[in-house]
């Protein structure tokens, strides 16, 4: 074929992509056709003669990925499928169904989705980790394509990407650019101004490409141009029009998110130009898939801690973290320039070939967990509690995207002491639980740390693990078990008044209590709630039961969406009593066991608060 | 004086700032002199040569602002001002013990912070914040300086806030940023490579300057330069070394968060040029303080609905919030581009001067709203829910600032229908929740809607509301009140066998539900817990003590930290039973009420549910 032919196929190509989108939205009666029209040239030229995929196979290993930045556009995405053969076209009507694969923003419900995107600017963050997992981790040679809008440009997320792109030379790595001028509610900040993009990128470290993203000879030379540049990432700048194609609704303020009503859809078809021959289109092979990695050892080096040594468990996680690395090579580490706090220097020291310096950009080093995740990769991702915040869309949507990822979160609670409230995890529990399909752990010494990094690299999804900063003694025998779901009686007997549930510092607290209480007769039953969710109700149940229907739980957390909600929601079809210390006001600086009792949460509280309760059920019982 | 003269007092002040800084942290045993003495020749000219400011009154209105983006510079920051005599130095040496104003961060506890630092990358947005306060909306003359760190330059809001300022042309604000070269756990992405950081800042709008941070004939030329640059905010980039001035700490790698030790303290000291005496400085005046917004009238004007009528949530919140804005001058607001989603628009058209459109950037408006709240304005800040999700950090931070900032999430659960999770708010509850302080509202209908941003207005700190996508029956007359921490109780009788407690579309689903098992002879109590924090454990525990100590929460949110939750731990003392229905899983697309049916949360469920309930209830009172 001569270029001319292949350009003369690619925009029948671009027309049938149109039309297909416009079908399907108008079909559904809902969702984002215009910018459908904006990418369609571009999608024409990306699927049908710049990726090399197996269109029969959409998560084969050596395919070139595609991110779909812009989520909204959702349905070019399927038409771009379809059109190629993974499916039949008139699926594509079954747009935003329930049960449909084609949602109305992309999820890896639908195999030619590698992730869940439709929360804007989150796009690239991916398209990096994929990026590093190709050139940085396998060694192969399959690409990365990641489509943007410009709206989405004003979000932050996408520099740190940018940043991080250029500073680890992704040149692996492609941005395109859809600039169609129109926002959801108005023009965007720069309009059709696509050379502050350009500037953008270049001052990030891209080599960046204007061109006009309906003219295909601008788009395949820049494609061209882009593939051979080497040391750092390309971006593609396109000036398109939002509704490029249909004169009634191209180049329009007001049809965001508006299919075209169904009386006006031939009307609209009519003016693409669109034919029902067949198109002839030579789809390049995908490259050679990598290697898969060596599948892991059986169980990675137990704990090696004595009972009693003193051990803070962020310590406990770096050491596990580098065993665990041994054990599985699919395993790999990204920090935001606080290895030195969580120790995922230990890793960083032991394997800098897997480790990842994020530098501060929390968002991007969960959007780059998120893409290596969807590499096959194993990521372990970790900053202090309190900036995972930062990254909690990313979050919400690596749930979306069925990511495996694993995130630690140190100095949680007041018990960081004098760095004070900004840099204290105390929302980070009702962060976490309220992830989809989340496992949040919350292990209390070192053999527990350990043994739940384990478990969290078995357990498939996002797993929360979070760490304190002060050393706390070691609790249990290197040879304890820590099922994901369960929990630890740490003292018990046959005449408790009172059950104590805790994790971290306030364990500590928890055990103090017990042999202060000891002495005035009082029996404390204490729990170790290590798993937070899911969480063992069965334990907590029968302390209940056996201790006036009652159960006390102390957290150095804020109150709501932490452990204390974990136990109530837990026991709370069975009428079970709960009283809650946690954190109540905005903390301080000051000494770690001065926050601590300044909060409520010390063993002399969970002394007072454990009193009372066995004279309640003390005089129940009477 | 001489300018050569005043350099030498700003150098003898300089070292000045940088023994305050030692002498504390040693005193403290923690804290980060080496990121003080970096910045302390910027810090000497600012405080001592470029800001208007009075003294003695760090919270007057006239004042030139400072925000110190890099937090953990804080000791500097109080050495700023007791050098400048807003407090003895002998206080400095309280620096982060407990109960003291000077945390290990700054909070608004010292009247010298505006607001909370200390999670990087925050400060520019609240610093553009403040700069619209002074230039777009007061037309006053103070002017805003930033002090953010290198590092933090990674994080994407930094980049958020800059597109911000450069396009709504913030000519009077000045970003400083010290680029020291190491962060805390290894040296910064670009190191002493500041034209890199002068290229993004020029294209991003901004007019940049790159100085040699340690020479006061550059520093006092660039702030010189900086003041007369029109029509776009200034940037000064300035090379450092962390540590400066003392030989055994200066450009180490290492001595991030570490105090000189006390043996070494002398020495350090020493090597500074102090003397001790007397410094002449003469700092400027503050300009006039702007005229005080008009006191709010004391009513907006009440609802205008009929109940029965059709109307969304988020649609009432446009239409309230314009109304609250004729009440009140304070009121100002701002969205992500879904101001047509969000109904934030009817605000926009009447107030256009009074609104700021901040694009798809949740970050930078969040930040700009703490920057605005710190000006004296009430900011309501509106997106979909989810997407408030995005600035969580910023949020958290605004707590600990305490900001006085209203969020509006629309979009909520799967009520949404077909544009599927992405879009959905269901983490929403549980994230503002967690927020120390908040305020948590879900109203159900427009008129509660009104009634409640009103409230929001006048309830002092962080205010969430949570809005509906879907229209819902209006179902309380106009004159209707709806106090913070109160419910309402919409079906009740003396027989009632179960009590449902509900909001927003579930509400709806709930009313239904009483319907249907009226028919059956079975009562169903309906609440609508409007104020999900606080919550009105006084009707909630009423309740269940009249239908079998129980209580059937009903939400459109995911099980953790949300409506079921909040109940829970309203009553969870009292040993009430509460059952949940709520999404457990992620939803996909659908039409609205096959999801709430899927997700078990349509009256059908509810019936079901309240049905064996009942059953449960009358088998226990036999």
């Amino acid at each position: 074929m001569t270029s001319t032919e292949k350009i003369e196929q690619l925009r029948r190509m671009a027309a049938r992509l149109r039309a297909d989108s416009l079908r399907a939205t108008t079909a559904a009666g809902s969702g984002h056709p215009t910018t459908c029209l904006s990418a369609a040239d571009l999608m024409s030229a990306l699927f049908f003669h710049v990726m090399r995929y197996d269109p029969k196979n959409p998560t084969y290993a050596g395919n070139d990925r595609f991110v779909l930045s812009k989520g909204h556009a959702a349905p070019i995405l399927y038409a771009a499928w379809a059109e190629a053969g993974a499916f039949p076209t008139e699926k594509l009507m079954e747009l935003r169904k329930l049960g449909s694969e084609l949602e109305g923003h992309p999820t890896p419900r639908f195999p030619g989705a590698l992730v869940a995107t439709g929360s804007l600017g989150q796009g690239l963050g991916i398209g990096v980790g994929l990026a590093t997992a190709s050139k940085l981790l396998d060694q192969a040679a399959w690409r990365v394509y990641v489509l943007l809008g410009d709206g989405e440009m004003a979000e932050g997320a996408v520099w740190e990407a940018a940043a991080f792109a250029s500073y680890y030379k992704l040149d692996n790595l492609v941005a395109v650019v859809d600039v169609n001028r129109l926002g959801q509610s108005q023009p965007t900040m720069y309009e059709h101004d696509t050379s502050i993009y350009a500037r953008r990128f270049a001052a990030f470290g891209w080599q960046a490409f204007e061109i006009d993203g309906h003219r295909f000879e601008h788009i395949l030379d820049a494609f061209d141009r882009a593939l051979k540049v080497k040391g750092q990432p390309a971006a593609i700048i396109a000036r398109t029009l939002k509704g490029k194609g249909v004169s009634f609704i191209e180049n329009k303020n007001g049809w965001h998110g508006k299919p075209v009503p169904k009386d006006d859809l031939e009307r609209a078809l009519k003016e693409l130009p669109l034919d029902e021959g067949n198109l002839k289109f030579e789809i390049s092979n995908p490259t050679a898939a990598p290697a898969p990695a060596d599948p892991p050892s059986a169980r990675m080096a137990p704990p090696a801690y004595e009972v009693g040594q003193q051990v803070a468990t962020r310590e406990a996680y770096g050491t596990a973290l580098k065993k665990l690395a041994a054990a599985d090579p699919r395993v790999v580490a990204l920090d935001g320039d606080v290895k030195n706090s969580t120790f995922a220097e230990v890793f960083a020291q032991a394997y800098p070939g897997r480790f990842f310096e994020c530098f501060i950009a929390e968002q991007n080093m969960v959007g780059a967990s998120v893409g290596l995740s969807a590499a096959g990769k194993i990521p372990f991702a970790s900053t202090f509690a309190c900036f995972l915040s930062r990254a909690y869309d990313h979050i919400r949507m690596a749930a979306v995207s069925r990511a495996n990822l694993k995130l630690m979160g140190s100095h949680v609670g007041v018990s960081i002491g004098e760095d004070g409230a900004s840099q204290m995890g105390l929302e980070d529990l009702a962060m976490m639980r309220a992830v989809a399909g989340s496992t949040v752990l919350y292990p209390s010494d070192a053999v527990a740390m350990e043994r739940l990094v384990e478990q969290a690299a078995r357990t498939p999804g996002i797993v929360y693990l979070r760490a304190s900063r002060p050393k706390t003694p070691v609790l249990y025998d290197n040879s304890e078990e820590f099922p994901i779901g369960g929990s630890k009686v740490l003292r018990q007997s046959d005449a408790d008044a009172v059950t104590v549930v805790a994790a971290g510092v306030t364990l500590t607290e928890a055990l103090k209590a017990h042999e202060e209480l000891k002495k005035e007769g009082i029996n404390l039953r204490v729990i170790d709630l290590y798993s937070v969710k899911p969480v063992d109700r069965k334990t907590l149940l029968a302390a209940a039961r056996s201790t006036g229907n009652t159960l006390l739980v102390v957290e150095d957390h804020y109150a709501q969406g932490g452990l204390g909600e974990a136990v109530m929601s837990a026991v709370a079809d069975d009428g079970v009593r709960v009283r809650q210390l946690a954190v109540r006001e905005i903390p301080t600086s000051g000494k770690p066991a001065e926050l601590l009792d300044a909060a409520g949460l010390s063993a002399r509280h969970i002394v007072e608060h454990a009193r009372a309760l066995a004279r309640d059920t003390a005089s129940a019982r009477r």
